[in-house]
């Protein structure tokens, strides 16, 4: 197939490298021209702009940092919607607010193009592997379009209703990961400062009522998961600052709809802190620093 | 065996009954004369205080409201220290701030009394079906010898560590689960609001980074668990009161070590409002109304 | 002087009506015909673009609801940008965000236009009075320009600094009152619990070191204060929405510059749960109904 | 007149010096014999026990580190209410939890000693410049009584209800002091960060809404106020450890009557991470720190 694929950064980059191993046709877009260069090494053909790669595509992707960039993809006079064919499939992976999302798919459908809203989880350790979670907002009928594409580059496809349902399932998850994490940070310093094992506390947590991820699959307590960032440092995993960043697009589209996150507003305030502290390069589990002494 | 058991409320009273059904020869205090008797025509004995039960007792079980009643039952003139025989074990299964347990424990060591601290979770289905988990703080050696009785009540029978340990897991635990519900709190009453399918959202997060307990088996909106409180009024479940007491010893033991709990504490202020409101009787999961429209 | 003014809401148009009361002439643009018929009754001109208000001032002052507004009358196709001569000062009062009023400034400096943000506080009682408080960032010559006519419609006219900083000092401001407010709300109805009578709690507040504007001037317990809006049922007064409004442009500030503002974004929350429970339209001392029983 | 005066600390050693020079013939004890020796040179007559002082006195003051030396000195064996004569009055000024105060109060009452709670504030300087404030919760007789002597011990004598609300007066004060110290120091760092001049931003809050003690005379931006201790390197001033303690005062009487403090909390919280940090001796106003880069 042919498939314009618009962002190739750290998720873009190998994401639509597992595209090329899938053997379609890629017309590529990126303001770096190196990433372009190794891609067309595998087969890959540069396009000149958005609207050029659009042109070319019979589905576009579009993977990009954040909702300024998006808009400015899809919507500018070099834009994927000014090249774009009626009636062509888009799917637009990056994470950003439920309202943009809307509001570009509103644009993409009032001249005839069928946009979703695809976030992803899984971090560049899924997008290599092909192990992504797509988080998909779209009509029924994008969806089964996308789904076999999406599949050859993430492990579950989840339809998660119309178009910006997506971004809402992830804004929504990540806050809960974001309080979790924090709670379980809270828990674990506690527990040592009270004097309990930390490892013997994991576990009755774990096969308890607090049982979550953050504490039986990404603990950050050091030692007690041998495979968690804690256990290296913090080093790699899903870093403070995207964290953040998605805390941030939860409190905006909260605020938007007068919905009170009370719990998530501190977590995104107690990640900011972190950042300030110059931490924010650091896997977002590091937050349980900021419960240890010096 | 005989057994002295002291606090026959909710909880003990269950308890006791399944000690008697194993057989045991139960030696029985508590205040409320009706549930003596409850438990004497089951064959249990009345003692006249905690002295005297003490006294008759191989094994000594306590199962109080509060540290103040457990101070009192064990110190005071007619407590248990006063009777028990020296080399009893003994466990109270109460649930109290760490350092009055280890104070209480340090007592009964002074005059060859080897007493663990066992608090309980489960609720008083737990209790009723003998389906109770047991965290226990004790040493190896008492830990061996509590461990069957434990088993009489209960499941699941975890040695946490030395004398205080077991209400340090408690603590931390509750102290995350109150922080998860919440959590998931705002995260379902949010996605309600941006608008995808609560079941959905709940699916996605159940599978995802953001599952823990408070998602995937007792999820506060309704409906989404059939079996939740949640679904069936918030009656039953484990109390808001509940909750809000343990949340408190959390927060007053983390003051004791100097140990910060932000969320936490945020966490023990939104179910004091929500005592405040009039909602205390209701299961814990009822937070969520606080993130709802009146 | 000839003076183009543009947005006349509650506001803006008493601000006007003192400018036409102190002789000037007045090229007034808004899209409710009501409000320009009814300052043209009192001499003013009915402009039919922000472009042509701008073109016949030797001044430009606007007043809107919120940034997309300001973005919009400045820099669109029919904007003040499009009409106003180079040379002329010009001024925003509404209050926005930092970061787009100094982008809009900066749009405006481009074309030669000195513009300078000068958002107020003092309510609609302070402008109908003229008695408002201008915040002006603006250099020192804008500000010497600015500052007579400002002066016509308010008491204090501060000089702040650079363009952008009366914005930054107006959300620092009311941050700081946010946060005020509801601590006040806390100490008084904890010390109504406790048992103290709250005139005298008050009392001791107002001469120690918990004195504030909101306790000595605007306590929200009813009757503590009898100018207060606490006591004629939290009606008039700065709404509740204006307060969330505010806060949500600090913590939006806060986030573009990383600064964590952990009490502030808790406010926000706080205001935000409010406004849920359907109370946004009382004054933002009515948070206080969130710590007494229903 | 004859006074007994128990607990020479800090704060009562130099209390004690004022009363020895107004005249007084004291009755002193505390454990530590240095302080006792200084006093003694100075006239003052040393006790054996607080029983032995208080039987001595026609007043009884006493002035500890917290509930439990207070307990203690009045209710144990060698205690006060052994030795005083009935019909004494007696005051308390330490800074305990209200519920405390009220107990020792009725146990003094009961065999009939009129005693009352007097907190104070303003440091060891007001205490050594007999300066301070008395919070003063007695009946108005005992008020009446007491008036004169602490007159000689401080500036502002307020009477602020019956037993317990001295206590009650400076927890309300303090809570809401620490919530606004914080909020200043968000404001104060959120302004900075954005760029505008601290020292004009001071000036716009103190004569705007925001103003407050935390901000008009103890600013916690280095070099806004000469006077405060954020000009000094944040050294002398109420500690950091004091503020905790009493915020801790205020969420504990908050969890007893079921109130929530919802910012009090998290500002407890916030002082507890600076005390892990390890600034907890510094000036409370330090809290900045927090909201500075490292």
């Amino acid at each position: 197939m042919n498939i314009a694929f618009i962002g190739l950064g750290n998720m873009g980059a190998p994401m639509a490298r597992n595209l090329l191993k899938s053997g379609h046709t890629l017309h590529l877009f990126d303001l770096n021209q190196t990433v372009l260069a190794e891609l067309a090494e595998l087969g890959g053909n540069i396009s000149a702009s958005p609207k050029d790669a659009a042109a070319q595509g019979d589905l576009v992707i579009t993977m990009l940092p954040a909702a300024t960039h998006v808009r400015s993809v899809y919507l500018s006079e070099d834009g994927v919607l000014a090249g774009i064919r009626q009636g062509t499939p888009a799917v637009d992976c990056s994470t950003i607010d439920p309202q943009t999302a809307r509001d570009i798919c509103a644009a993409a459908a009032a001249q005839g193009v069928d946009l979703g809203d695809a976030p992803v989880s899984g971090g560049t350790g899924g997008a290599q592997a092909g192990t992504l979670t797509f988080m998909v907002g779209a009509s029924a009928d994008l969806f089964g379009q996308l789904q076999p594409v999406l599949a050859q580059m993430g492990r579950n496809i989840v339809h998660c209703g119309e178009v910006g349902t997506g971004q809402i399932a992830k804004i929504c998850n990540n806050l809960l990961l974001g309080i979790s994490m924090i709670g379980v940070s809270e828990a674990m310093a506690l527990g040592n400062a009270l004097g309990i094992d930390t490892q013997v506390l994991a576990g009755i947590i774990n096969s308890s009522t607090g049982r979550c991820w953050s504490s039986d699959t990404y603990n950050p307590w050091p030692g007690v998961i041998e495979t968690a960032p804690a256990a290296r440092g913090y080093s790699g995993g899903f870093g403070a600052e995207l964290m953040l960043k998605d805390l941030g697009l939860a409190t905006e589209a909260a605020k938007q709809v007068r919905q009170p996150v009370i719990m998530g507003a501190l977590a995104q305030q107690l990640y900011q802190a972190m950042s300030l502290r110059g931490d924010g390069g650091l896997d977002f589990s590091a937050i349980i620093k900021a419960y240890q002494p010096r």
